[in-house]
């Protein structure tokens, strides 16, 4: 199945409309903090949320809102987390309803979603100016604006989709995410919208995200803080025309790999902008004996601060590699590990049978200077194969996090 | 019970005698990197490992050594960690031969420990000339020698001792660590020996051991990396001429006391000295539910890279203390919670009823610029209290980690 990548984000697929502009939430900035995407029909909806105990006030609104899988819009802002802040809850759905005035929907159709700072209570003038120039703006271009609203101390928009056959019509499907430090995804640490004009039932669509979110944004860590916001939530308008998706078949099959293309890029863009990054790590480990074991090996590797700081160095210090696997939970044995460090530049096999393998260091530093590296690992133990992805630790992540606030 | 600081560190008990020398391990330094304690009788003896399944081969050995709960000497390297190295569990062994025929003991009563670079052979010229230079420089004040030659990115000795009445005999308790990075102790990521002249049965000294360990060195961590080589070893050769513990009881109490007053200065010391460092982070949390909850809390939020920044930035992010104990695994209320923040120079209450409490933000800047904080979590909703310790994360933690091996 052919998965063209195409422009326009959110916007692409056919009957959505979004907006993004600049809300004065974080003032002395001019930089656009409020977001607002409409389909011109109610839509299937689903969503992930965050794992962590300490949830946001607008996840707390998202599942109420959610719980008969239809939405017609979403609302977020950057610059406050909305989280552990005085009345938080209150907020939100206050919001939602400013939003449906505006817009002539009900509360209940909207998703709703904050990111930025824990512990203060947002103000209502910024949603009040806001959400008309918001409804005002809207367009069926307004994905990239939407995108870049989203944005904390992420340095790129991520925007993405693909066009694809579904049953023999065609059928497109768009992601804005953003997500830089406070990530370990599960489902977790960063925001991610997701339109389609396929024809999904919910329940369908609530499977199809799941699983997919498993092999892709849950394998995403920047900095193992699992944030208290997050949030992926998908709409689905159905107006491409295809049958209706009610069970696994061909189409389901489809689908799914329509969304984990566009999922598996924002996953890579979310780890290549982490804070402070200057390289995406990719991590692929193969020949494990279950994907929970594989998928866990990969993360932990990706997830350890001593490797990455020695990625962020070009330094092949493969034990570190070694060191991630040992420590990662689960019964698997560590007696036959082969362990290869590749990018653009080549490719070098570090470690073999658990031990030392000789290789050039300069050949070594050459390959890892570059801004992908891959770390392909092979259990020697079975069949089950995962990538996780990270970045490295750099100055700039402590710079940029002892200093977030000011 | 009154336990009272002394100088010395492993050779403050009666008859241990040690020795640290430059062996030549770390060429183009001159810096003491392989250490010898002996006692003067066989001791009772006991050890943690660490957790990681890919462990160094001298744990191997030592599993072997102290089976039958009895040993009289300690052989350890810095500088090369002696793991996922060719040949190492045979090297392991020859060098407790070695050492054994210099000094007429046999190899089995030797634990031997190695902490430094992964994947890499130890070469036998260092031991050879090493062993012997170590059994002429023996000393009854030798403890200090020996605890810096087990140091590798330590920027400080971690040479402690207290004495203590037990059964109405004069005792000593000493001990030396390192550890200052791939430090997430469980039982883990650093070395640890400890003497003392106490006489507690071997069983009795595990259990001490295990239990101590736990509340203490278990809730250090700096980068969250489990070593492959840490172990924590103790030798009791009871010559303060006390009754032999062999039961739990007052005496037994007295010396659970003495381990855990020294271990937890070891802890704080391994912290503080924590890579790149510049502040002590020391967590404790109250009201909490259960011990193994209670623990997991406090090692979580020291654990935060987030957080860990915003201490070294001196800015009170307390958010991202609630985050972190978000998502610490485990089953507890996150509704009630309370943290306040504190130092030499004062204390601030930042959050209450898991919400915003207003402070000054000069004054908690203040407090949290200077080198130990405490931060005071408390739960609301059992009785249970731990503590964790761990450091902030600096531009000087990526410095060191992104070139550890040049």
């Amino acid at each position: 199945m052919a998965y063209k990548q195409i422009d326009g984000g959110l916007t692409a697929p056919k009957g959505f409309k979004a907006a993004g502009v600049h809300a004065d939430i974080r003032p002395n900035t001019t930089k656009k903090d409020m977001m607002l995407l409409v389909s011109d029909v109610p839509a299937a909806a689903a969503a992930m949320y965050t794992q962590n105990k300490v949830k946001g006030a607008p996840i707390l609104v998202c599942q109420q809102h959610l719980a008969n899988g239809v939405a017609q819009a979403v609302l977020c802002n950057s610059g406050n987390a909305n989280t552990c802040a005085p009345g938080g809850f209150e907020f939100a759905k206050w919001s939602c309803e400013a939003a449906a005035q505006a817009t002539g929907l009900a509360p209940e159709d909207f998703v709703v979603a904050s990111t930025g700072v824990i512990g203060q209570a947002l103000a209502r003038e910024p949603f009040e100016t806001g959400i008309p120039a918001l409804v005002k703006a809207l367009s069926e271009t307004g994905g990239e604006d939407a995108a870049e609203a989203m944005m904390t101390t992420d340095t790129v928009k991520k925007s993405f989709a693909v066009e694809f056959e579904l049953g023999g019509k065609t059928c497109r499907l768009g992601a804005a995410a953003k997500g830089s430090g406070m990530i370990n995804i599960n489902m977790a640490t960063m925001l991610c919208f997701v339109t389609t004009d396929a024809a999904i039932a919910p329940d369908m669509l609530q499977t199809a995200l799941a699983d997919t979110v498993s092999a892709t944004l849950n394998q995403v860590t920047v900095d193992g803080d699992t944030s208290t916001n997050d949030t992926c939530a998908i709409l689905a308008n159905g107006l491409c025309g295809n049958s209706l998706i009610i069970s696994a078949g061909e189409d389901y099959t489809t689908f799914c790999g329509a969304l984990a293309n566009v999922l598996t890029r924002v996953a890579k863009a979310l780890a290549a902008d982490g804070e402070g990054a200057t390289k995406l790590l990719e991590c692929v480990v193969s020949g494990a004996p279950d994907d929970k074991t594989v998928r866990a090996i990969a993360k932990t590797v990706i997830g350890s601060d001593l490797f990455k700081a020695a990625m962020f160095g070009a330094d092949a210090n493969w034990g570190r590699v070694l060191c991630a696997i040992g420590y990662t939970p689960g019964d698997f044995a560590v007696d036959d590990i082969s362990v290869t460090l590749q990018s653009d530049a080549g490719s070098v096999l570090v470690c073999r049978h658990s031990t030392h393998h000789e290789y050039s260091e300069e050949e070594a530093s050459r390959i890892l200077a570059r801004p992908a590296i891959q770390i392909l690992v092979d259990m020697h133990q079975g069949d089950a194969t995962a990538t996780a992805w990270g970045c490295d630790l750099t100055y700039d992540y402590v710079k940029i996090n002892g200093d977030y606030r000011s």
